[in-house]
């Protein structure tokens, strides 16, 4: 077998034992590459390790570079894979410790590479889970209008709310400008609630206050939608196909097709 | 073509090349003016830039009040234009910057232009968002009473609570009066948490922990009257029975009985 | 017409002109006299106006004394009413200010008059709403094991996490005691989030993370539960009853009787 | 009755008189035990009462023992029992206290007792509460994938985000590294918001902002998956068929088909 379809199997395909192999190492490598940014990103560590975490951080990009390359040469349309969603991912992996060079700390961008994990549910068949992620993705593509709308409405309200509170709270009580006021009313709405900034006036106070009632009831809207899109897109729904119109969505209890009206198996 | 017809054809409709222009242009206008109002209110661009930043915001006024006149002038029924809510959004869009000539400061209430950009969803056909915000608003609509009970509900709570609290901490640790201690109970149940209040002795702790376990059980409701009531209210099913062995709950794109088979009406 | 039967029309009836009256006239006082307590709680209105509030505070609760007095007199079943929610309430809404004769300060507790708003419902014929609190209160009610499971989990998990935190932690960081610990453990699963008490050591935080992610992801059940209970109880059952078997449960696409099989009208 | 026959009913079977008394007993002795450790850790309490609460809480471990094993020697099977749930949890409740000779203040661990409440559920037949449980677990269990992959998500943008904000801010606003950065992306996500750290830059409230409101929607990804689990193993509805009318969903207390009148089987 040429050298080429070797590689491709090891470093594409997952249900070869050799490629079962590499995949594994790659997470493995993958988990030690974020703890590495992290470890470095610590001032203590930092302080004793700082030269040993640069050199493995190297090591550990150039294998992703090496790997990268390799995987454009051996893959049948570099192209494609190159824009696919893995392959601009791959590239990303690396990029930050080259940008690293021209700005100091770019490296911790690596932790991107965490988004490169999930290989995980393809590696170990986790057909379920892609399949779970698929659902969600769906719910939430299909409620993407409503949830824009409730988006519009909500920044529309820490807009006025938060302009509002400008003016009756003002600098001298943290206000200090409206962007600010607006992010204390995003913070507030959400239910974060940091304390950082928070109302001093009785006015204020009880702003505030329908603002937190109002987010602590809106919170329900998104919830709703995102639940009611599950709902209907629970597997009442079956995958079978009607051998007569080939018509494909039929819902588990459906004896005959909803098309045409044939016998379904 | 009339120049009135013209003019009411540029700005009322969105369909025609012309309208379409005008519309976008407005909507420019709209957000430029927003990012005037909240830059003129960072002290230090304000320092710097002041009356550039006035001088911006007054010709901007000045458009959005002709233009304002304009729609009353060209409108079919100027009066029902004036008392509708897009009417009253256009007025209120230039009225702050009049007032900030009487009450200094008044000029940021022009974030209220932003509700202006509600036109975008008309703009751009996007008849879709226009229903996702009709069904929200019909689902929020159809559960307005059992919200309406719920707000009742927790008023109560935190106003006793609130003095309870009141009585149990008492001012030398924060809750200075009963309104403060509801004001608190309010930021507590919400779950929003700023910590510029907060029990001090073992009793008030205990009270406190009960109340956020309670918020925190409570958000349950509000989440399912809406989500209960969008489910209701999803568009999937109808109740069309079938002719031939009564089944009803068929899909809206069903054509034959899944049941027996038969051709629905 | 004897008093005593003109009286209980005035004051129990919501359907006669005059009982109307009473009723709204009631209301007033009610919201009044809450507003009387929230001002007297506040250190600079007392001050000046302590006296005043005093008076008017006796005078309205002298008006719900008699008035408590006159129900038990002209209701059919005295000791029916006085044991009744709405008695042991009226009685409960004059007992704080007699009780501040004795315990200074026990007369903020006229708050809980609140609750008497709700006649508010009945009075308007507000039928909708009492449908709506009824409708909430089976659905919690339905829900009860589930929820008291719940909290059991919840309270397992705060007292576990708590005293982790506690051993973690230590005194030395904010955590003195278990029963604090326990506090912050519910403040923070509940998202609440003070930050009066905070972790400090990575350890703890590291802990803490995890609690909120799962008390960010267990927020999902109490909503879970209270929700499919209230899609379960929605309107999709009427109130007609059988004429056959009485049975009078019945969804609204039945048109025969599910326990006895007649005909429903 | 031979001794082991009788301890085994009184010990292990809620359902003989001795057997309710000592298990009410066993829960009084758990919940006595659990006080024990919260007062222990009470500064100001352990200072007076140090040594009566540490003779108490050694006879109660030592009952426990005794207790713990009792049970092996009577039930048929004893590994069984050891390696069961339950059998941990008994052997779990006691070692604390011994190893408090060895690692001072891990006595508080003792709290695990709480678990050992789970009884109370046998012991009072509360069956609907057993039940209510194993429907969560069950609804739980089948949302499995779809909260993992949701967790996968999470954990994925609170690292990005984490990282983006230690560059934005940097350690002189307290984003001292990228775990700590981590912290305070879940600290905000999760909305608990405790305001020990929080953003001071334009740019870090921006992001913040985005994240406090993506947090706020995503809430709804959780809930919405619990929530369509729960309804879907809703046992309300039955899918018998009438044999009449081939209508299908009847509720599980009919009898009798509620299209068609015919007797269901």
């Amino acid at each position: 077998m040429p050298l080429k379809k070797r590689l491709y199997e090891i470093i594409f395909e997952a249900d070869t034992p050799r490629g079962k192999v590499f995949d594994v190492a790659l997470l493995v490598v993958i988990l030690i590459s974020i703890l590495l940014v992290l470890l470095e990103s610590v001032p203590s560590i930092n302080a004793r390790h700082r030269s040993a975490l640069r050199i493995m951080e190297w090591v550990i990009t150039g294998i992703f570079t090496v790997e990268y390359f390799i995987r454009i040469l051996v893959v049948k349309h570099p192209f494609r894979y190159v824009t696919s969603f893995y392959g601009i991912i791959d590239l990303l992996a690396v990029v930050p410790t080259y940008l690293s060079l021209v700005f100091v700390g770019s490296q911790s961008l690596a932790v991107i590479r965490a988004i490169r994990l999930l290989r995980i549910f393809r590696i170990f068949k986790l057909n379920r889970y892609t399949m779970a992620g698929k659902n969600l993705t769906l719910a939430m593509k299909a409620s993407r209008e409503k949830i824009f709308v409730f988006l519009f409405f909500v920044i529309n309200v820490v807009l006025i709310v938060g302009t509002l509170m400008y003016l009756i709270e003002g600098p001298e009580n943290g206000f200090t400008s409206i962007p600010t006021s607006i992010y204390w009313a995003i913070v507030t709405m959400t239910t974060v609630g940091y304390g950082d900034i928070s109302p001093q006036t009785p006015g204020g106070q009880l702003l505030a206050g329908l603002l937190m009632i109002a987010g602590y009831a809106i919170i329900a809207v998104p919830t709703g939608i995102v639940t009611a899109e599950m709902i209907r897109s629970s597997p009442h729904q079956n995958t079978q196909v009607c051998p007569h119109c080939l018509h494909d969505k039929h819902e588990d209890d459906a004896r005959y097709c909803k098309k045409c009206g044939g016998k379904l198996n």
